[in-house]
């Protein structure tokens, strides 16, 4: 006999009315049925936090008016009511301080990328979680896309052979023109004091960056970089590019800007090896351009049951091929992938991941978290300097 | 102060494990968060039926034996505990003896198309609906995609002027080997006794023609069909096609198949008037070609704020464009719509609807389904027969 | 030691300022450097006749008023000396008498298409080439595509298994509004006594119906069409689609229509056996997509030495892959497989085709021009009916 | 009346049998039929200069042993015969002294790129032309596609507005393995002593880069630069890729590559500005795709007639839209416009451009040729260096 499911409980900091990635992830948590939001504290405004928990029908003592009330709460709670995991979409700047507090109370957290707003504070959380049992995961949604693991596979497997060329680029247009013209999603994206020492490269740049590094499973060694900030008046990148390196002996090109007017969100990644070369487009994520050497390019589909996927990639599909899945269902593969290891670390108790730095399996943890900061600083180095090339600095122990 | 959400209680009949469209359903209802399933009779194995209910985490006590026992024990909970609507998921010929059987125990009902598996049967489904004030809604998935809204939308608004001319295809390859390669799926599907007297033309070729009389807010009149079965020892067509004309004048081509080997649910429909022209596919639902004679073609892109858009394509889109949505956010428009409805209607009381069949707006209805009988009843006449043009009865009254 | 090459000697009837077609065809004959444009009747009006050939750089006494003065002057000229091949690319009531007289006055033909305005008219020609040495190509631009070849080579050989499907369609837009808004192409080309009995399918639904032939190696034996007329005042029909059916077991869909607002020439065929399916667009013709049953699809690409092309395809190529080729580099495929055949047959003097119908290695003949009669027969006889299935006559011996 | 046209004579050095790109030229050459090949040195190997001289039915005795050669006998034939243009194909180290040689004799030049193996090479040849009435143009062929110069005709226009990015890129996979896997092409293509000091960036970063300045309308003016060897034994650069800053304050990548397995010619610029971007590939070299801000995008497309194409698209176009040309096409149109200023300078007589460098309209002509070795020897530098920014020189006077 099947033991009946008891839904994993989640709270949320910030995403209240008119902030798009708080919908976005309760879209995605709610997806597969495992996971229940049962309390959150969105805005600091209460009447848009009063609003926003009604429409989501919590309890209505369980909208909190701060995150420190939160906490504070639901640590008082009987353990099989109160939340287990902790939602963080706030600016970045309060990415860190929320999550060191809510591990420290005991919760796991979910953490709306980037993870920190310098390698320092990123740091400083990877510590904390060295020393909890709290599960970590941060949002970089593209890694939940079925064809990225696919992707990641055939580097790993070897169907390319050794890995000589990456090329990523991550062109928007929505900063075309000045913040005035958008909400305040653009506002706080393009101040430092809340989004951090970057812009484009914080907020896009370092998707580009994570996803060269999972599909290559190799960091960046060094980088060489040029930002730009176009629009007048705005106090951070919009744009920029570089070029890299890898630990592998790979090299190649990243690209991020948000004034490519017209363009969406068209991140695309294309790896060539000495046997064959790959390419994936975020726009249309459910292929993947197999160019074997000297054979006719094939397509692989993501789908249950599609020829020549992988089992990380199947196991990331909802449906047969040819109805499209897309990006609300590759954030709730983050979600599916987290609550998965939330279930088994709570019924395992505290002792579960002593040296894990609470890595979710299937989900980025801190590490990624880590890569962004140092990434950004980088980028920032090098595109201020005269020389060429850049460290890149090694986040591992 | 806004009232505190109260989500909209489903309960389920079929979709236990193994059951494809039963989980696409649990997935759609899920995703906007307003809705909540609280019962089922999932299998009628008692093991399946127990373990699908444990796995969705439902009350114990709510799993039931069969759909007769649910609807009775359903209607002895406290109304504001009891199943408001009934999902439908069944093999095509319980559709309307289970519809019918909720209505009149006063339960709204969402089915899986077809919603009958003959005209008579509809017809009846109809009359019962008539008398009473349950809504009913019938999920035909691709109608609740943001960009076949917009298609409607140019075409009623006479972006194409007059239409001369709609081609709609949907081939498929999943049935070109024989059932015995495949999973219970396909075997049920070819079953005349389960599935109606049509096996493509029930499956997907409704889909092509519910298609056709929504973007176009015209009836087909006549058709001219010729439908195949291509492998040996299947029982119902799995293929076909036929020449269309339509109450507007519009003429045109349907084609429908399933041994269209390798092809997955490349839908599409092309709509050509006097003034331009449209074109959309399922597999890449978040654009629409869209060649106004004698200019540039333009292609308008699905995505909240994007430019050139109705308001209902945007309403039924989730993120800002090129993240993308896709089939299980279509259905999910149609379930989001249908809970708003029967938040509307189990709020007004009963007498809500006396004259419009259970519609509601932004889902398909009864009517719809009618429609899909008249047109598998003409494809069948026609294949059949040495005359060239077969009515397709208007079900209008 | 080779011999010094001797360009083919070709003349050409019609083709003055201002006619399409015709200049389409002399880009084709001279891209390979093998064939000498030598004589001309290009327009009745005398003014235009002489600029044309001036323009051409002709030798001034070889720009004739008529074709009649053409065939009777290139016949006294020395055998070295004057045409070997009458192109004809006049409107299509002309094709014939022209045809007939040009090989009854011994010279090679290579006509535009269609080849004649009925069947009856081209059975006289074809009986007129039974009687002589002349060889007779038509231009069937689309068969001179590389991809198409590999189309037929993929099918003949046994890639897809046993053929079931063939969807072939034809959309354009340019007589979408009335002729008045065009130049000369379309009056004479919506005039029935100079296009013959048909607009549409005589004008592009025979490429359409050629395709399907030649790719499956089998011919149409019946049809069930619907033609119309959707511009007022125009005489013929502009738009049509058939049901159609193949000797080999094959059924599908025909569709040619010039009323489809904002298409260019998008031709696509796309065909279906038990083990696979194939998919080739004449607007992105160096491309064909094979689904190979079970396994991701692959795209073919054309150019020399490109993997898994049969030979037939690599010699029509001239670049490597990548570097496009298009429809010129189609009809020039046509001329230079024309060119050698002239020169065979030239060198070997009157009997070397006595029962071979003039055709040339590559080229479309006389039978591929029976073929377009016989469809388009059978397409006006089917619209006009009540009965469903018309036969298309096999135009076998 | 019209004068009679009399074709160019043009006459060959290199493109015997076994060379790719000298079979190209005839075929482009030839397309429009105003030009006419009339003797050659296409080989020193002597029954390979004779076969290809034969194989093109040339006089017997204009087929010489030598570029000197060719040029002496050629000096002493009557005006109204000999050769006015001589076309170079050899391998890069004879561009120039051929070049020079050849306008020292009186003749015109169209030449193969690159122009010259060094910026001092390039330069010597710019002050030969000065000195002479000669005209000189270089194949850069993707300059004669007209939806390039529908690109050049939309940013000058200011259809973008302010130029802000460009990213152009050239990845190809010939050279993923080594050369002994080859034909001759690419030995000496990756042969220091015959190519100059640049493989890659030779071969087709200058492409890429012509493309960029053509289509902006401003020169480079710094660049960082990253080339590299992939292959072992390989003894020039196969890869390389450059951040790149214009004159006009754009910034924006260049991506050139030979070792990207599986890819074929996808040459791609995509250019940004506040008021909107535009997309070119040569691969589907008939469409640009154009985005501007805040509407939905539009395709525009090649072909006689098309709506929204400039003039110098339309008079680049042999057909209406739908029909595709391609690669022979756009050299084609190089060739054109070469033979009309060829005929319009051989009628004026020799002081017909005293100050113009022997440019013709439409043509790349030297300086294109000095501004591909400025870049160069720009990226040379730039990868050696451990210093950012290396200046591209201007090559304005």
């Amino acid at each position: 006999m099947v033991a009946k499911m008891n839904k994993v409980r989640m709270g949320m900091v910030g995403g209240g009315e008119g902030a798009f990635i708080g919908a976005v992830h309760r879209h995605a948590l709610a997806l597969d049925g495992q996971i229940e939001l049962v309390c959150g504290a969105f805005s600091r405004d209460e009447g848009n936090n009063q609003r926003t928990a009604d429409a989501l029908g919590l309890d209505e003592n369980r909208a909190y008016p701060s995150w420190e009330a939160l906490l504070k709460a639901e640590q008082a709670l009987p353990e099989d009511e109160r939340m287990q995991v902790l939602i963080i979409v706030t600016p970045n700047h309060l990415h860190v301080p929320i999550s060191i507090a809510a591990v420290e109370a005991g919760f796991h957290v979910f953490c709306e990328k980037p993870a920190a707003i310098s390698l320092e504070e990123a740091s400083r959380l990877k510590s904390t979680l060295k020393n909890s049992s709290a599960l970590y995961g941060l949002a970089h949604t593209y890694l939940g896309y079925p064809m990225v693991w696919q992707a990641q596979h055939m580097v790993s497997g070897g169907a390319l052979g050794t890995i000589r060329k990456v090329y990523v680029e991550y062109p928007q247009g929505w900063l075309s023109a000045n913040e005035e013209s958008h909400n305040k999603q653009a506002s706080w994206r393009t101040d430092p004091a809340q989004s951090g020492g970057s812009g484009c490269m914080g907020d896009i740049g370092t998707h580009a960056f994570g996803l060269v590094e999972f599909v290559l499973g190799q960091q960046v060694t060094s980088l060489c970089a040029e930002l730009q900030t176009h629009v007048e008046g705005r106090r951070l990148d919009d744009d920029g590019a570089a070029l890299i390196r890898t630990e592998g002996g790979a090299s190649g090109v990243l690209i991020a800007s948000q004034v490519c007017a017209g363009e969406e969100n068209a991140l695309k990644i294309r790896v060539y090896g000495d046997k064959g070369g790959i390419e994936w487009q975020q726009m249309e994520p459910n292929s993947i351009i197999y160019r074997p050497l000297g054979e006719p390019f094939q397509v692989l589909r993501a789908g249950m049951g599609q020829p020549g996927l992988c089992d990380e990639a199947t196991d990331r599909c909802r449906t047969p091929g040819g109805h499209p899945e897309g990006y609300l269902e590759a954030m709730a593969n983050l979600y599916s992938y987290f609550a998965k290891a939330v279930k088994a670390a709570d019924a395992d108790g505290a002792s579960h991941h002593a040296n894990a730095l609470g890595k979710a399996a299937g989900v980025p943890g801190i590490d990624s978290g880590l890569r962004g900061m140092a990434f950004i600083d980088a980028m920032l180095a090098s595109s201020g300097s005269e020389i060429k090339w850049h460290d890149v600095p090694s986040t591992n122990e």
